[in-house]
């Protein structure tokens, strides 16, 4: 129901690892990214929201799992919806695309909370909801 | 089933990010280090198994859960198992504990597998299953 | 005298530590970055130097000084040039600016080497110093 | 004139890269860990230094000279020296040792600084320049 935002990028030299292939955490830093990268193409910076009121999206579960590896220099897209939103938490999907491939699929599970002083989750404001859901499809 | 070993690590300042807890892809580089420390201990160092044969245990999906943040100078262990072995494939949990209590629980599948020239999986040597089935727990 | 190159960045959130600006040792990385843009750039892309010959841009020293911090979400340009090329190694200069100011400028002295199965500088070979000393100022 | 200090640690399989050796910025963040670490040994852990006060040590500049590469499981020793304290800056080298001999050697320059709400240097307290100043080589 969620609104597709896609994040490109390249793989970097140093996201390499001795067998030469990228080292896996990177997927995770990436799936970040393309968090953060969503949240400001739907009017919330993440940069604003933690600067004007100490809000952010921390993480409670991660997954991914790998279906082919990835190299120095590969061009990839990270496709990237939201469609389930909780109280508190929301689950945001990432697909990683090589040449119209999907390489790798996986999921944060991000809570709406305050972070300073005190980690602490927070309902989800109407107005956040909305932006995510009433986003129509644009692929 | 099999043998626990411990990981100790203290983090990092660089492993924080601007929130001022420990940026989350952090945990899946400390399971890796984890895992490599584990299989060094009941002696599969895995760069001699990639200098001596270009074997390696390449990731197929991890997981992640978190409960508790990590800061800056926090001392952590993770506590490290492999419970369920399959042909290729093998599950290798991970929980991180601080101060006794557990911070985050999270798994790693990996393969059994050539690295070059190409990745593939490869059935699990019986030494190597042996050597990680019948070592006792030793907490 | 040589061609200036410009890459383009925006700071990722885990790039940045516990006191919210940048983690220094990311400036490296990012010289890391900008140098492989370079070389691409001159149609040296280093991938495939590896690839098809072993050969790559292995360091000799590297230094950053640091005029102003950089925040996470910051627009960043590296503008790239190599001034000063010896027998094996030559010298590759990096100025970080941000709305137009200079916030950091740094150098790497590379060597042009094997890099399997052993380290080893060799002299640059002439068609690869005349890519980068015959192309002209762009700015 | 100043202590000497080290920090041990064993290079991680995510710090190579491609051609099987540590990506040059991983030197960067083992030198920031050994002075983290060195300030710690002197009573001024920097973690503490932050909580209490908002003070840092942020770079002003870092070099660092690559006499051989490290592999992915090697044993280092960083030998950390203040050597030269300036009213509020000061120079902290590094040397890194494998196996007896020196790998790379590499300085940071850090001020003494306000990290919030804005980045401002000041003077070095005299009791901390005493800490520094009064200790005894140990080697």
């Amino acid at each position: 129901m969620g609104r597709k935002i896609e994040y490109h990028f390249q793989v970097r030299w140093g996201e390499t690892d001795a067998a030469g292939i990228v080292f896996y955490p990177s997927f995770y830093a990436w799936m970040d990214e393309a968090t953060h990268h969503y949240f400001s193409e739907i009017g919330y910076p993440t940069t604003k929201m933690f600067e004007d009121s100490k809000m952010g999206i921390p993480l409670c579960e991660a997954k991914c799992v790998f279906k082919a590896p990835l190299f120095f220099g590969d061009q990839v897209t990270i496709v990237t919806t939201i469609e389930d939103i909780g109280n508190k938490v929301f689950v945001i999907n990432h697909t990683f695309m090589k040449e119209g491939q999907t390489v790798a699929e996986g999921y944060e599970i991000r809570a709406w909370a305050n972070l300073n002083p005190k980690l602490k989750a927070v309902p989800i404001p109407d107005k956040l909801r909305t932006a995510i859901e009433s986003v129509s499809t644009t692929a």
